[in-house]
């Protein structure tokens, strides 16, 4: 067993070191320190003795020469397995250090955030306390390098749970934790000296994936340092890769409507969506839509999956379901099919994701999410016939659910669900002509229903196209050159026209 | 003027650092040095006074404590303008050093690429090269930090050229070398401690872009530390965020074919490709395929873009065209307008990019690109009736194409160009009946010509209407539960079809 008898702790965010000495100096852990930590130590009654009385040397230049001393670094480094080192010690009249706590100057707080000219600011770069940190990180066997306030507890737990040693899992964990916090902080002071507006993503690999978009494709899911999956797994087959971006557009599509909705994206558009007073009338709903192309889709609720809507969904072969939550039944009746994938999220996990990134050429174009909530208090009637509710009720499904369709993108909806829809085309034209297609072969009416358009209508064309089918209004963003020539058409076919003035193209 | 007297060399790479030393030396600069650094030096006759000298310590436990002394540290950080710094320097019987050329023990190379375990591994942790290096950068007003051999020739030169002085902005330059050297280094011993399977992506700005894919969205694109972008635009407004993906593609569909070709993108799919002798057959041949799309399209050659094509490419509003280059006449006509883009980009580049990244929840998705390049050799003819020559030119036009075809996608071509294209359906048949009456409003021939499907077809559906348009074969990946009944269908249809074993998704 590796006694613990000495720690030397420095440190400039003092918050909570004086019950965490108080604990060392419980457990005759004798105390060595400097400076302003010392001073606050022995104000607490904690016996304390100074780093100038091992080194014989007094802080020089204003502090920036404190530690940096042989027979610091000879107590840090150490190998006390080594029995020349030990002999080198004992020779320079010097001792073991055990423990060195240590937080760094804040360069970030005070340099960075107060923007302090170079000559200032290069005071917050610390030299001692990475070069103490690292020391003891490198020496972590035999020394325990404690470099944040959080630690603490952490170490105060483990020494009470094992009769004051520290294992060599937790050692690593402590000594790791050092070369990732002296890995940021150096970044910090390379972007403030070089004056990059340089950004770094730091990644952990969660999985590899059994392939990308196509066998011959390897491919990888990473996550940011610290964070966790956003989902959770219940059971079925491995994500694919495309499982992911459906999942994620299946689940947000849901989460943008408060009453009770289910979505069924089928390669990463939309191809069912609808309302229901329960998750099997929803579903079921959302199904008509395209009753044959939803095979193999991704279906998603914004409400718990129960045992009814289950036995429905089992009929079909479906690639996953997701949901806020599964009952027990539900999840018996839904995990006999190995394959099926049954995922939860949570809303709030989904609305923040903030920010889409994308590789392009050998970069990386970074863009704000579409995630604007938009509803009728951005909308402008600009047509001589308002919408009703249940038009305006259509017209919010409508718009909301275009936003996930590939541009251009034209939807038709009524109140309860999703009519038809044209996805990824050249021309707006054709999105118009292969939702009105798709609404006819499956028998949908399109008869007093709304139709919206991703980014606004050039010329009439659509919409006459449109009013022949019996469509009531269009919403649209407007702007275009021809706004005026498309209001009077409107009003001469007696339909209604919303402006929204905010685009959704997503390619 | 800063006079430079003093240098402290500690290298564990010795190359070049004889030279450097001589060259120092030379300049009547007196150098430190201590270990393997000293012993070379005075091996080739330069004078070097022993660091222990300095320090009156001999260095102990095997080199883990060589440097690390205030006499040293000291030295090191000393501000030169502080009087009470110079006075506490005397004191210590030390004197100011002002350069630090130091390199750090190899951890890459030597712990991790050798896979050592941990307990030897650690000893290639730099403890005191770091410190040193770090101390002089923060006091880089005073010091020069030189950290890797490549600096050693730039050093020189600013010296000769300016005196025996080195600037500011010079020294800031070798300072934040510093500080990216200390954040790597130390990322890579974290990673090798904690065992995690990182990523780390340094970004610099490259440039804010107007907006994202919408006018609400705020974008920026970034690219890797040191690399620069891979484009070159002569002429016309910023690119937009989605000028950005459709210039790739519009670029990365000519360049995989060696004969003279022109493809046009619109909304992230192509809408025209086809060969010529000239640029200007292959262009207006390509805008036969829809020559209503086309419209507000990029436009990609592979070959230079002469004269005579931009007559006719003046004649349309274009966002974009991209070449490997452009004549100087070719220039002349085209930058008339002021907001067309002209932007060349090398083969060589486009063909490196191998990774995607896209964002997904809260975390990233990277896989291989589809960048495969196939030709005839991966065909298998699994039909009676066998492509002929011309054909076999279409097949792989159209096989090329399809991947870059939104899925489900289906593409008609003949052995001179694009016929058809139908991108992004939720259904397979959806797909091939909006491309073959997308030939047939612009009244192209399918009679004779061949189908291309990125994904195998599950039924001889497609099949059967496509050998209804006169289409002679069909090629796809196979790989369909059905694909014996498939095979007897073509046979029975007396069309050609091929096999591919490759799947082209892309979404």
């Amino acid at each position: 067993m590796k006694k613990i008898n000495t720690a030397l702790i420095s440190v400039w965010d003092k918050t909570g070191v004086v019950d965490f000495a108080k604990f060392l100096s419980d457990q005759d852990i004798k105390i060595f320190s400097t400076g302003g930590t010392k001073k606050i130590l022995e104000k607490n009654n904690i016996e304390v003795v100074s780093i100038s009385e091992i080194t014989d040397q007094k802080e020089v230049m204003n502090g920036r020469v404190k530690t940096l001393h042989p027979k610091i670094f000879g107590g840090i480094l150490a190998d006390r397995n080594n029995d020349s080192h030990i002999k080198d010690l004992e020779e320079m009249n010097s001792l073991c250090i055990d423990i060195v706590v240590v937080n760094l100057y804040p360069f970030k707080s005070e340099a960075v955030n107060k923007d302090l000219k170079i000559s200032d600011a290069i005071e917050y770069i610390d030299i001692g306390g990475p070069s103490m940190l690292r020391a003891a990180a490198k020496n972590h066997e035999n020394v325990i390098p404690l470099c944040c306030k959080e630690d603490y507890d952490k170490f105060k737990n483990y020494y009470l749970n094992n009769n004051g040693e520290i294992s060599q899992k937790e050692r690593m964990y402590f000594a790791s934790k050092v070369f990732k916090l002296t890995n940021n902080y150096d970044e910090l002071i390379y972007n403030y000296l070089s004056g990059n507006e340089s950004l770094n993503i730091n990644l952990n690999k969660n999985e590899n994936l059994r392939y990308g978009e196509n066998p011959h494709q390897k491919s990888t899911f990473y996550l940011p340092n610290k964070e966790s999956k956003q989902w959770n797994q219940i059971s079925g087959k491995k994500l694919s890769y495309n499982n992911y971006f459906d999942i994620e557009a299946a689940i947000s599509i849901v989460y943008e409507f408060s009453d009770l909705s289910c979505s069924i994206i089928k390669h990463s558009n939309p191809c069912g969506f609808a309302f229901g007073n329960t998750p099997k009338e929803a579903y079921l709903r959302a199904v008509t839509v395209d009753p044959i192309s939803y095979f193999g889709g991704i279906v998603a609720f914004n409400h718990c999956v129960d045992s009814n809507v289950s036995l429905e969904l089992d009929k079909s072969f479906l690639e996953c379901i997701v949901a806020p939550e599964f009952t027990d039944n539900a999840i018996k009746i839904l995990t006999k099919k190995k394959n099926l994938r049954l995922i939860t999220i949570d809303k709030d996990k989904i609305i923040g994701n903030r920010l889409s990134v994308k590789s392009v050429f050998n970069g990386y174009l970074f863009q704000d999410k579409d995630t604007i909530c938009e509803d009728e208090s951005g909308f402008s009637v600009v047509s001589k016939i308002k919408p009703k509710k249940s038009e305006l009720k259509a017209l919010i499904l409508g718009w909301k659910l275009v936003k996930y369709v590939k541009s251009n993108a034209i939807v038709f909806s009524n109140h309860n669900q999703l009519l038809g829809v044209g996805a990824g085309q050249m021309s707006r034209i054709d999105s118009t002509e292969i939702a009105i297609n798709k609404a006819k072969k499956y028998g949908l009416k399109l008869n007093g229903s709304i139709m919206a358009s991703d980014a606004f209508f050039p010329f009439p064309d659509c919409i006459q196209i449109a009013s022949k089918q019996g469509v009531r209004g269009v919403i649209h963003p407007g702007g275009s050159i021809k706004d005026k020539e498309i209001i009077k058409e409107i009003d001469e076919l007696k339909m209604f026209m919303v402006i929204t003035n905010k685009r959704h193209f997503f390619h």
